[in-house]
């Protein structure tokens, strides 16, 4: 995901006036958990083929290779407001740290767009190459999810 | 957005059995409201500028218009199951034309796709550019909407 996105919304909501900064978060909130639904949904789909759920098909796999590439470059900009964590906003699973660690939040996100690149040129090869890609995308997903996503 | 991925998603659903399909509908119709939500946002922010509640910026009005680019791009392969409609689905808001009327469904696609390389092209220029774009994208939207979404 882009860096520039991340760092223009953690400038802007020091600026931001708190009467506007709620509205924003909860708006933010949503647009970040859609985020989030796009890139499970499509990563399910390489998912049921990398498990042979459903049968392999090289363009079905690479549209949604393509999905989670263009999903992890998507600008973030408005999406992090500071104060937009689980402490103020319930219907958020976001940790605190992921402001107040921000810099492994960014170097987590740049596995993330490696391992997008990595399966969006594998998921169109062959079966093999898509489940050779998966534990990557997987991994990236979840080692951040483990320390900055409240677990359920 | 892309053709294909409605095609596939028609055909595919047509051959899928029908326990599946009701698993497979919920997944989908989460994760194309997930991808609503990311055009809502994404537009809103524009919006604001465009009627200057916010200060134009041309670096955020690109990343956002960008953002619309490639979610008018994605493929939305299988996030229409065939019967995914408020009829069987009460959480969506998908009238049963869409998949009755699917050429038209087509036809308003590509508008939106064009309205969304426009602004991508404008976004960045001038707030007059950005302003000028504004009517096209909202009203592909709604053209759209009217006739293929619930009123609520």
């Amino acid at each position: 995901m882009k860096r520039i996105g991340l760092f223009l919304t953690l400038t802007a909501s020091l600026i931001a006036g708190s009467a506007f900064a709620d509205e924003a978060a909860e708006g933010a909130i949503k647009a970040r958990q859609a985020m989030m639904q796009l890139f499970a949904f499509n990563l399910g789909v390489l998912g049921e083929m990398a498990k042979t759920a459903v049968p392999y098909d090289a363009e079905i796999a690479s549209a949604h290779a393509g999905n989670l590439l263009v999903l992890s470059k998507m600008s973030q900009n408005g999406l992090w407001p500071q104060g937009s964590d689980i402490g103020s906003y319930p219907d958020s699973a976001a940790l605190p740290d992921i402001w107040s660690k921000y810099p492994d939040v960014l170097e987590k996100d740049k596995v993330l767009d490696a391992a997008a690149e990595a399966m969006n040129a594998a998921a169109g090869t062959d079966l093999a190459s898509l489940q050779g890609a998966m534990k990557a995308i997987g991994g990236a997903c979840g080692d951040c999810h483990k320390v900055y996503r409240q677990k359920k």
